[in-house]
């Protein structure tokens, strides 16, 4: 099980090879938000996305004979492309299944970054027992999206980070809002709080209509989403919370927060105006709660987690055409 | 005069209120250069350009009773934006005297900064004058833009930076390719970089027909440009090199660099996908050189610095929609 040992041992391996992203502000955004904004932005991450950092501890925790004979992922973007470019740069070979309607840019990347993509239909074909085939077939080790102890530490240092930067910067007590799919950066991101900036309390946020983890919290036990389709924010939809993730989110995390598809495009809009960074819809939804949910959090300073910017510049421009003035 | 120093002092003011921006690299960019691209991203810089650390020096390098009188400024954008945050960190009241032509963006972010913004019109008065008789009025210290010792001094912090984080990463011998309006960021890099990272050379990259310290590098002395406007960058474009950059930058530049406004506009777009970075044109010039004049620079590696992102949306979309495909 992951703790904080093995986050920091995640650290170790880390060093050097994932990049420390700074904590960004902007008095603008402190004006909306009406209080101070710290933001984390993991789009500056290798990849576009904080995945890096889970796929290079999962992969280089790896025992080196079986690293060798390579690794398999499932994903619809940026886990592949984490996955994709740590096996590169250990020099093993990658398989990622993708599904065939998962974003153009994202299958372009994962390829270019040396993976071999398998696109599948995700109505009529079964992703597991194609990559149970290739795995058994290949010998490849399946690196899981979230719900697996290296890859929860390796975004725990997420949080490692995030603790000292508050700290630098005299925030001690605030809430964390992080984007949450399936709650591995949650998960991890709480972990390292809690022994490293007890003050500092992880919050998901997720997409309105797709708040599995949120009401997971709320009743206690692991709920559903009733769809997987139909959000922009297509990073962070997943069915339900992880069988490891949610019983860490549930003993450390505060409430969950929703947000619209609008409010996080307009969050998007703000990031690049405010901050000179790309975030894609499912990576400014914690940005977009700290500005746009004000009465749902408490104290002087908030952070939030921009977890990633792989997004398509077609849909980037229309964040900008429709919320810039 | 500038030295290592005055820009080591500069460092010492500027610790915990500039940001240290990160170096930034993409397996996408270096295949495009055919050589390794490191680029350090100063439009997360606070204001979003270097300019922040310029102002931070001159202004934290005042006698307090000298400051608490005001300081005043002349600019079309980010020098603007940089003083006006530093005076309103500082507590002191800023006037910045701005052509009425500046893009709409900069003057709006620089009375939001809290500076008194006066306008005046390009064609028809002297700002010189507009200036002088505010100064002299109230009592204000003029901060120059780039001609001014302890401006150069903290764009030159930087530099001290860059050679730092380039050790880091295995890189000692490299051009560093500095997109240069007046000379005060390149000449302040090109200090520091002489006494820290010997091996690695500050070199100017300028619009096309906007190349005055390039030819001013090339024939020895100071040339002018023929004219001031037509050029997207408009962040960059200045009359000449400065009396006391000119000096500098001759005794330790290698040749200039120039670039077109579309080839501009193309390093924003792959600045915006493979960094997720938000650039403006005249921020954007050092990486456009730096991905499309490989037969002009040496070495296995190179660095590009991304002085700015102050760019409309308009413009960024555009960008956007040219170049992404």
């Amino acid at each position: 099980m992951t703790d904080i040992a093995m986050i920091e041992a995640a650290a170790e391996r880390l060093r050097g090879h994932a990049r420390r992203t700074p904590l960004l502000s902007s008095p603008f955004l402190d004006e909306i938000a009406g209080r101070r904004v710290l933001v984390k932005p993991e789009c500056l991450q290798h990849t576009g996305s904080f995945k890096f950092r889970g796929a290079w501890s999962a992969v280089s925790a790896l025992a080196p004979e079986v690293r060798a004979r390579g690794v398999i992922a499932f994903s619809s973007g940026n886990h592949a492309q984490g996955v994709a470019y740590a096996a590169k740069l250990h020099g093993v070979s990658a398989v990622i299944i993708m599904p065939s309607d998962a974003p153009k840019m994202k299958i372009d990347n994962t390829r270019a970054l040396g993976a071999e993509v398998v696109l599948y239909d995700r109505e009529r074909e079964d992703r597991d027992a194609i990559g149970a085939t290739l795995a058994q077939e290949r010998g490849l080790t399946l690196i899981k999206p979230f719900d697996e102890p290296q890859v929860i530490a390796g975004q725990g240092t997420t949080g490692l980070e995030i603790a000292e930067q508050a700290a630098e910067v005299g925030v001690t007590r605030a809430d964390v809002l992080v984007c949450c799919g399936g709650g591995g950066l949650t998960s991890g991101i709480a972990l390292a709080l809690e022994a490293r900036a007890p003050g500092l309390r992880a919050r998901p946020v997720e997409p309105e209509g797709f708040d599995d983890v949120t009401r997971s919290l709320a009743s206690g036990r692991i709920e559903r989403n009733a769809t997987q389709s139909g959000s922009l924010c297509d990073a962070i939809v997943t069915p339900q919370p992880g069988q490891i993730t949610f019983p860490i989110m549930h003993r450390l995390c505060g409430p969950g927060l929703s947000v619209t598809d609008d409010e996080a495009l307009r969050a998007m809009a703000l990031a690049f105006a405010r901050l000179k960074i790309v975030l894609e819809p499912g990576g400014a939804v914690a940005l977009a709660a700290a500005l746009f949910r004000p009465d749902r959090i408490a104290g002087d300073a908030v952070i939030a987690v921009a977890s990633g910017g792989n997004v398509d510049a077609g849909l980037f421009r229309q964040a900008l055409e429709i919320h810039s003035a």
